[in-house]
């Protein structure tokens, strides 16, 4: 009920906009098979541990039932609902944005890493440190309203392609995965996003995506300012201060920040997974951890233990986190071996 | 699946005595009459806001109708939802539990303001100053896995009794306050607490009395750090350092982090809970803000406009707040003519 004018960065027109933009995105999440579940799952164990888990936490008669409350899932996103290689997408987002900073920040063109990234060299961009996209970060994420930056990423989401695919970046979610996630909703699971990526990049498809409502998804985040326009409305600045690294450690940290619960089940694919699964794998009941194992070239990528555990910059999987996963019995999914399908375009 | 024993703090049986406790905690939170909402409200103007917003907002036929992943509102706890006087519960939780921290260290004995609170002193306990109270937060809620701190915390409300009304502090929330928190749900509101007391304090016994889930509880929170056990389990032991300070703008910037959607309706009691409700006034389409008013020092407390709006340390409620709110248009709840019964059991 409130007329004035928004501040600058959030008009009107730029907010319907991304109401439209956000519409035209395709509903993958709605888009799952009726009867029996997990169907683009071969039936091998990765399945079978699923559907054990499930029916250990939901039957009443099962030692380890679980009442509705506790059934709590929390789900890595990049390499494990979606495809993390070449780079993050929000990486991608990142480096797309930098030209439109910089054309209120000419200084850039002089200043690194910026200077590398407005030259368009592919090789050098390739070679930036993780430093260096640090600082790409915070002059890319921030600075303007929380509500510019949605806008700005919906737009953006709309028109980017993946470099392989050739396909929104929207387009490259893990069929089997979202089966996944519908048959835990569908068995009283709450499901969580807890990824090292940034949290309100997450939020603006995570719904429409995963069904996973903005106040579920938990990623790292930044400081925000309370302000006033000059019409006395209040809005939020992103600021370049980091309040939560959520990778590693900070998966834990953030889950118990965010929910205040521990999980029964906890999906990973990486390195700084590795604590959220232990978290998930502490305490009594049936528990459940599995890890997605990156060696399908052909359909998706070949990486971490399928090359022998080089240590790259996407999807580190440590020889540790390999030899731990064994060691406890965490659940390996091998996208080449359990997935009849990976993709819904397919 | 995990038969090792737990850490020291986290006995089987300490568990397990947290869920006897807190399955005895009343369920006033479904204690609900069906029929016509609000029944404890008088039929006066906040009444008529409260009922005009969830019509407008809801009805499919309404310019201002919410699609329901929009429907979030959000409560400050202390003197909104139960009763903050004569002081906050959670310090009085602080100060019956200094005497067994201090059982470990001796040293507090001689120390301030460790020395005022174990002398037992109330009139110089009553005097100790904002910073002596986070001096006795620190030592008191934290250096435990989160797991123990719940369960002491839940041990803490079964035993301890108000002053005034000689009952758990559990029975002292607000009937209306409750029916409020139904009458939006039934609706498709998601109801957030938003409280500038601990969040992990809170959330022992949201669900019970509210009916809202610890993830949907935002507060004031510390920081955690992940550790293992010497048998290799994962726990959070909580740290005396702040992560979120969820009081003024830190209300906003708090729900941003954990919902990530700005509310349309907010209800709070104090100043700390002002920029809360300017955050939820800014926007398109039917927005309330409510403030609770403590007018009844019959049935409750009177402070703050009733008392011509001293500066009290509990509930302050400032002529800045009180000028906005006339100025905005922001509904005052007044407990004496607004409230046919304050608490349940009346």
């Amino acid at each position: 009920m409130n007329a004035t004018p928004p501040p600058p960065g959030l008009s009107r027109r730029r907010v319907l906009s991304t109401i439209a933009v956000l519409s035209a995105l395709p509903t993958v999440a709605r888009a799952q098979a009726a009867g029996s579940p997990l169907p683009s799952w071969n039936d091998r164990p990765a399945k079978q541990a699923i559907l054990d888990f499930v029916r250990a936490t939901t039957d009443p008669a099962s030692p380890n039932h679980l009442p509705p409350e506790d059934r709590i899932a929390t789900f890595d996103q990049d390499g494990t609902l979606w495809v993390e290689h070449p780079i993050y997408t929000q990486v991608m987002y990142c480096l797309d944005r930098l030209p439109v900073v910089a054309e209120q920040k000419p200084e850039f063109t002089q200043v690194e890493p910026f200077r590398t990234v407005l030259s368009g060299n592919r090789e050098a961009i390739a070679r930036l440190s993780l430093r260096d996209l640090e600082k790409i970060a915070a002059a890319t994420l921030t600075g303007m309203t929380v509500e510019a930056f949605n806008a700005d990423v919906a737009k953006w989401l709309a028109t980017a392609r993946h470099p392989r695919y050739d396909r929104p970046y929207t387009d490259l979610v893990y069929q089997p995965m979202l089966e996944l996630l519908s048959h835990l909703r569908a068995n009283g699971f709450k499901t969580f996003i807890v990824t090292g990526g940034g949290q309100d990049f997450v939020r603006v498809y995570s719904e429409r995506l995963y069904g996973i409502p903005p106040e579920q998804v938990i990623g790292s985040a930044g400081m925000t300012k309370y302000t006033y326009s000059k019409t006395g409305e209040a809005f939020l600045i992103k600021q370049p201060k980091l309040l939560l690294n959520d990778n590693n450690a900070g998966k834990p940290e953030g889950i118990h920040l965010m929910i205040g619960r521990r999980p029964h089940a906890a999906f990973g694919n990486s390195t700084g997974d590795r604590e959220m699964l232990e978290y998930s794998r502490t305490g009594d009941g049936a528990r459940l951890a599995m890890l997605v194992l990156h060696d399908d070239a052909k359909r998706e990528y070949a990486y971490g233990p399928a090359q022998g555990l080089p240590d790259t910059r996407i999807g580190t999987f440590s020889r540790g986190l390999y030899d731990e996963a064994r060691k406890a019995g965490w659940t390996m999914i091998s996208m080449k071996n359990d997935w009849k399908r990976v993709f819904v375009f397919e």
